[in-house]
């Protein structure tokens, strides 16, 4: 655990490890197939002029050349890059692929992204994202804001991660809320209420003064603003009560009360409105998430996203989506680094057929054929050692079962933990159903 | 179907597709984990230094740089790469980590590689790969070579992709009868011999005249042994009955006998011996195997692999293998194109639960998260649309149900195959086995 990895930035996990990780990406899979999510792949690569589109981040793309070629350059579109998130290639797929696929279209997307992050940074420059969104022609019902809250937390739920929140609020109440207030620089008056966190009330009260003129009253109603922060609906009442009024902020408002009122019902305490999120990136148009773990909230957000009205367009043709981004590796090594959560045993075999001399092999490939095919992981020993070395070798990797044939062809099966050794038939003997595969679980702090 | 690529040699799937190509990736993931190899995933990047150990392929190695700064060279071995195998880093990977891993280790990797093909040749540039290895530390037995013919016979009988011939041979047995016959460049033979199915026998012969000084007998024993097939260990009469002796001939013969006495009996008709097989790769040094779709041998080698008794070392430690690499995207692109496999709808969704008036949102999400509780994939309509609206948007994506609530709390689930509607609760309704998930099937050609 903890070891360092071999190159800064680039995480490996050992095979235990790699069980955990493998437990939640099948978990997040399994939920989001449960509510219908389409899975997608898109390639790795993108060209430097789709990935730059939005500007700003190229100090963080990984360009690819063929190791005889001139670099690639953010002055050359055509060259060839890494993706830094899922997002730009997935607009990318959706604007291409349009005619073949069915809207509202439903997909989720596992992969690994790349960013040049300098490594005395300590962040991963490889790490996997696990995606899920929904993609509208011209339009999307606001209906599936509420339902990928909904997802999102009933995904984390069925993790081994423990509580957590997913903060949510809605740009259109922000943005209306300012405007009754009479600053009319909403990104403005954002970027200044993200910093919060960082830099305290008193801070933010004097960047709204100084790079946005925001008088002492508009900032502390802006503050006021951000400060509320409620598990039902009655965030609006509070909202009111300052006074402030724009159809913007109605609207923001009903919105948001339409995502509380289900969540407050279907997932209790699991999601918050929280009137300070802002999150960075300016394409978020409506409804905005992010997610922390408690106790780890200097984490950082494990699951952020939002609604976009234009992300993706063709011609005239817009595409609207909602969507959420967990930080698989970010929660993957909190796990393994608190050693919170750990896998029963570190190979799939649950039983390994021993040999009696060196030419049972095949008689016992006979017998792993017959386990096998009512799904027991088996493997066998590959020569016929002392049978104490043979089970030294099942419990050196956790496996639980070592099965012997006799001469005349008896079977009897040892469970290594007990030392309880049982006849068993091939054709009909079941491991119990907790040793059949490694299981990931949370592992009690004793 | 057979869209082209928006980048040449990156190729992306559709949803349906992406099931195709899932369904290969599952039954292999659980194919391997029932013959109890643990799954790995090392970064998508190694050092220059690393990638080019073997020299001969820089060409094809994409070196990566944040886009400010120099192209990555071959002439800087710290410099990064993408990887063009799994082989290279799963080397690194053992011996980096060989102080946290039990020998022999099995494991399987299942990962996407690059390779900065020129776009013309038509060939991928980004594509996935199946591999599994068992690695020893010091020594690893034979009768993993023989495994590893038996498992991946096994893993390829379960992918929908019609008969195959898993072809193995032995290098140990080929450098042996050269050397029993006096040519002494081994290598050089097998290089010659490589080219068979390419240039034919007559310059082959040629070949082994001109480069290799062999007599005109040499030549012929060469090719006499190169024309030995059989499905069985016959082979090994057809070897002696050529005259040649050698200790390494008789090695090998021995070696690659017992990989087809086992294989004609648990895997018939699906592995031969074919004493032709050389492979490129000179690292192999005992078993090699290599397997072509019957009716598809132009697509060349879809598994390859072999015995390699010094990959990877760390000082005077070294760690033998024995290994295959599954060419799944070729696999797949192959299944795609001829439209031979398909899935049984394009979503996971199984029923619709369809809205009767835009308030029963929360009800639908009920009866939902009831039929989930069961493991059924279900979606609830965003609004409240007419009925007929709201079955087309199940019927475009093939979802089988859709599912109605009365005033009253009634419930009935419609087929919207047959049209058969019926009363269902949602405490207990399942779909038959066959329509709870997309299935993927052979295509009756018709």
């Amino acid at each position: 655990m903890a070891r360092k990895a071999s190159l800064s930035g680039f995480p490996e996990w050992l095979p235990a490890e790699r069980l955990v990780e493998l437990h939640v990406l099948d978990t997040l899979r399994r939920t989001f197939e449960l509510h219908g999510f389409s899975n997608l792949e898109t390639r790795a690569v993108e060209t430097v002029g789709q990935l730059l589109r939005k500007g700003e981040i190229d100090k963080e793309v990984y360009g690819l050349s063929r190791l005889q070629d001139a670099a690639a350059s953010a002055q050359d579109p055509s060259a060839l890059a890494l993706h830094f998130d899922l997002t730009v290639p997935f607009a990318r797929y959706v604007v291409e692929n349009a005619g073949h696929l069915a809207f509202p279209f439903r997909r989720y997307q596992i992969q690994k992204v790349w960013r040049g992050e300098r490594p005395q940074d300590g962040r991963f420059r490889e790490f996997t994202q696990a995606d899920i969104d929904v993609v509208g022609d011209g339009r999307l019902p606001f209906r599936y804001d509420v339902e990928l809250a909904l997802v999102i937390a009933e995904a984390l739920e069925a993790l081994p991660i423990g509580p957590f929140t997913v903060r949510v609020n809605n740009r259109k109440l922000a943005e209306g809320f300012y405007l009754g207030l009479g600053l009319e620089d909403t990104a403005g008056v954002l970027r200044s209420i993200d910093k919060l966190e960082k830099i305290g009330a008193a801070k933010v009260k004097e960047l709204l003064a100084s790079e946005l003129g925001a008088t002492s009253e508009q900032a502390d109603a802006a503050l006021a603003l951000a400060a509320i922060r409620t598990e039902d609906a009655s965030f609006v009442e509070r909202v009111r009560a300052l006074g402030v009024e724009h159809p913007l902020l109605d609207e923001g408002l009903a919105e948001l009360a339409e995502v509380l009122q289900a969540a407050s019902r279907r997932a209790p305490g699991r999601v918050v409105a929280d009137l300070s999120i802002a999150r960075g990136l300016d394409y978020y148009t409506g409804t905005v998430y992010e997610t922390v773990l408690t106790g780890h909230e200097q984490l950082g957000s494990i699951c952020s996203g939002g609604r976009y009205e234009s992300l993706a367009s063709k011609g005239s043709r817009t595409f609207p989506g909602v969507g959420l981004s967990i930080g698989v590796s970010r929660l993957v090594s909190r796990l393994l680094a608190d050693g919170s959560v750990a896998a029963s045993r570190e190979v799939p075999t649950a039983v390994l057929v021993a040999l009696a001399n060196d030419d049972s092999w095949s008689d016992a490939q006979d017998v792993a054929a017959a386990l096998r095919s009512r799904g027991i992981p088996v493997e066998v020993a590959a020569s016929a050692e002392k049978f104490g070395k043979q089970i030294k070798y099942a419990d050196r990797r956790g496996i639980p079962y070592v099965w012997f044939t006799g001469a005349g062809g008896s079977h009897e099966v040892k469970d290594i933990r007990s030392g309880d050794q049982v006849p068993a038939d091939p054709a009909t003997w079941m491991p119990p159903a907790a040793d059949l595969n490694p299981r990931v679980e949370a592992v009690d702090a004793g």
